[in-house]
């Protein structure tokens, strides 16, 4: 019994691993969708922008961020602090140690951890894209790993209160994309429009992503590092159970998405009269959201509804954004802020063990600790070092300004950079 | 003994989902591929194409398609139908089972196939592209996925006439790739080439795709989607025959592929004396469709050639293709219909249970069933809704006139996206 | 007892293929790397590279090359030769065989070992792009991955004369990205600079890369990839032990990644004011290059720290490159031979069974023999085929001379591509 535990531990941490890159892959996901939905002269800064947050996070979690999450905390809304990490499981710690011993590698579970606390991050770079300073940005991605997004880690999965008030979220719906989004409202807020975007008379005027192409990959990475991001967040896969478990959570993280392509595609079309591309995609990103707090016990039939529903209220959330003037280049807010709470109300339709009342705690707790937070450090930011880039930095595009480099200096050259 | 079939079935189901994960991928190759070769005033609506073909194909396979193919069948030519998935596999059942038990998640099962059958969808779309209606080819998708490939698929996945018949297709030389071209066959015929391809004098005219390196991308998606493709496809790894069979797939999958892209380049070299890259991608889908129908039997050696043969061919068959007036922009029918074909041969080269009768049996079915139904509802569509945009819109380009998005709206600008 | 070795086999074949099946992403990794930081006249013919070198190492590797690194040397310097492969581990040879008794499929280990060489091989396509000659640095590539890779790779780890000196190189820092940089360094010698790189009155002009985007979705790819270099090369997953031991090459080659990333860019700042998004992605290379030498005893803090200074002597390296004007495009020497050196030597900051004089005996060794021996066939090539365009062919682009396709045709059309 003893190689049949230690093979067993084994399996499961090789699951969480692979599990993690697939969801390591998903920063290459925000990075390809972000770059082809900024301006040109605005993409190296975006993805320099990416890159750096993910390795942020990395160093951060790795410092504190991880220790406040599943550390012992003062209280159940008070974290404890310590830092980096300690040892991984002994043999003897495994074998000794009954239903409860660990099944899986110590450093498997902080690598799957580390890679969410990424994607959260990773929501609020889109939203503020191509009018916010790069390293102000930077600032705020250090606080938002080392401390505010493990705050709420541990309210839920840390056994914190929400945990003890029943609040479900299997995967992140609210711990990781309300939390991005609510960060990424609170910087948007404070920041403003692009220059533009909303005319005096009260028009919209769409600004074109730059490349189509590069948001369609995006998308299909985000859709493939879901399957790590859900199907790892089982935690176990090697018992029959657990196996079928892992292997549904699978089939209806694509049920939904694939909802969401086809409802948002209808609904742009209905609105729009177009098959727009860039709704398609929103809508199976809201549909992988949705499906996230619980993809585990609905049917793969009321999993497809639920990210379908996701793909219709992301067409809307976008359209209704853009009236109270919330610009949101990438509209990462309605999908990962819209699409979270709807998907954390969605829990109730299938799982027995959930309350309305518990999931609307949850929706509240996040949204309002990472809100309140986020626009804290944003405003210290923004009265020291400044977040918004000067009228004429805007115009000339964040590539050259801070970065130096352009995007595609032959493609664009000097008749403009989308200006 | 329990306790290892329950950790054996973990490990086979944990390995199809991944499988089945890198066969997600290649929707993503695909898209990447087909937005590469074609115009950049197409790309934009061939993107819709294939993320909405992907959600369409997930939503009709989990409806009734799945079950066509994989249920009680009336006979062994008629497909039995019922909806929707059952519940997954008991523990009692596994257990119980002797040698027969069930030793993977059916959910996992479904996960493996449903990415099967939107690869075959995604064959279609580049043969099509640059011309036809989108919602057109979005209900051709709805049939397609839902009862087209699913009757072939019975046929013989199945247990139906050609299983019985020893027609051998180990991963879909045939049931995937030959069924997809023979759909986009038909599809062409009916559509006619594209506008400028074949002047009056009968010179053909090369229309060069606005993105090299994103159809490179697509065809490295494409061949690491194959591993799952093919070595998921031997549906179990958890003893060491298997493991050492899954071994077998995977070296001569990435052989084949090599053996094709060498052949190709230098068949092209010696016909046009350059080392031309298109054909270089083409080689290497070909030799990954060709050795499709048989990874486990022949040596590495015996695969890089199968490969390379098939690399050849495809350079033959493009060429071939334009001198016969059938526009396929992307060279769909030939990697996929004629490497197929030739895969389904290259059976009787190693595996001693084939019949050359047997394989020319399967090649006629498929093809016929397959050219022969669509032809029927692509006959209707262009009888209902049309299939062939207008000249004008033609001319303007797909992403404007279906989309209203341009792919890349400033490096193509008013100076004409490759009119 | 006999139903666990199954399943072990079974799982660590399993980790392999996967892992191999990552790193063969690599491939990807760096075709799109070098495709975006090159010029757009230049980008089809590297692409074309990039496959057709993948394609011959898989060729080379399986005729004789794996032969040589892990068949029975003469001696612990020269390496046996045989062709082809075997036949894989029977039942009774797992089961009989004791501690000693194989533990994956020989297949798996191959298919492992063959897509390392190709990575080996596409640290030189970048190091001499935009002025090489297509055919002759393919048939470079031919003996590179047949002949000269392979005896330094049995020096090491087929239990050569420097494994027996107990030099330490868990996962290639030298085997691999020393090698390929030794063997780009050779070509670059040989080749000269591009043309306009180096002024006459000593100024260094930047030549800047096309598609930013594409590097830094290449510079994901291989940050992907490298957890399967890295982690499978722990070769062993199926006990507590063996898990915990990846899962910590896991965390530590993340780390080591994101500590480049934000070194390079701090340094960048320091010294050009800018957040220069090149730097950060050769300084995740740069990192990661520099861990993988060992990757298992640091804690991941220390890794942080090995990838940070790798991410520091990058951008020191590629500016001082341009001092001494050797002309590197895209950085491959700088940060696979400087951080692989780095690499290397940082073994001994951790594993206490380490030396520093077997590592820089190491060092030595590899850089010799590749150096030498490149020099010789770099030498060899240009007397026979030579190995650069005319100054005509340098001026139009390789893509229109080599492979007849541009890689961009509407982007830059008659305007330019960069000349």
């Amino acid at each position: 019994m003893e190689a049949i535990k230690e093979l067993s531990y084994a399996l499961d941490t090789f699951y969480l691993l692979i599990s993690g890159a697939f969801v390591m892959w998903m920063a290459a996901g925000f990075a390809m969708l972000e770059g082809g939905l900024v301006r040109s002269k605005n993409t190296t800064e975006i993805l320099t922008k990416n890159i750096a947050l993910y390795a942020i996070a990395c160093v951060m979690y790795l410092i504190c961020g991880y220790n406040i999450m599943y550390g012992d905390g003062i209280n159940s809304i008070i974290p404890g602090i310590s830092f980096f990490l300690g040892t991984d499981n002994t043999v003897e710690m495994v074998m000794a140690g009954g239903d409860d011993a660990p099944h899986y590698s110590k450093l498997a579970d902080f690598f799957f951890q580390v890679v969410f606390v990424a994607t959260a991050m990773s929501i609020v770079s889109g939203a503020v894209a191509e009018r916010m300073k790069l390293w102000s940005f930077l600032a705020f991605a250090v606080v938002m790993t080392a401390f505010i997004y493990p705050v709420q880690g541990f309210w839920k999965w840390g056994g914190g209160f929400l945990d003890q008030a029943g609040f479900l979220d299997f995967a992140g719906s609210g711990v990781v994309h309300l939390a991005g989004a609510a960060a990424a409202f609170a910087g948007v807020l404070l920041l403003g429009a692009r220059r533009g975007k909303y005319g005096k008379n009260g028009e919209i005027n769409a600004i074109p992503g730059a490349n189509m192409p590069m948001a369609t990959l995006g998308t299909f990475i985000l859709w493939l590092g879901w399957f790590g991001f859900n199907g790892g967040s089982e935690l176990k896969i090697s018992d029959i159970g657990e196996a079928n478990a892992v292997a549904m959570v699978f089939v209806n993280t694509n049920a939904a998405a694939a909802g969401g392509v086809i409802a948002a595609l209808i609904t742009a079309r209905l609105m729009f009269s177009k098959a727009d591309l860039t709704m398609a995609l929103n809508g199976a990103l809201a549909g992988l959201v949705a499906i996230t707090a619980e993809p585990l016990t609905p049917t793969p039939g009321l999993a497809t509804l639920v990210g379908a529903i996701g793909g219709v209220l992301v067409v809307f959330a976008i359209v209704g954004m853009d009236k109270l003037k919330i610009d949101d280049p990438v509209g990462a807010i309605s999908v990962h802020g819209i699409g979270g709470i709807w998907g954390l109300i969605a829990v109730t339709l299938s799982n027995p063990e959930s309350s309305l009342g518990a999931q609307l705690l949850g929706v509240v707790s996040i949204f309002a600790w990472v809100f309140i937070a986020s626009l804290i450090v944003w405003s210290i930011l923004k009265a020291v070092l400044g977040i918004r880039v000067s009228e004429e930095e805007e115009y000339e595009g964040l590539d050259l300004v801070d970065c130096g480099i352009e995007a595609y200096p032959e493609f664009t050259g000097s008749h403009g950079s989308g200006k």
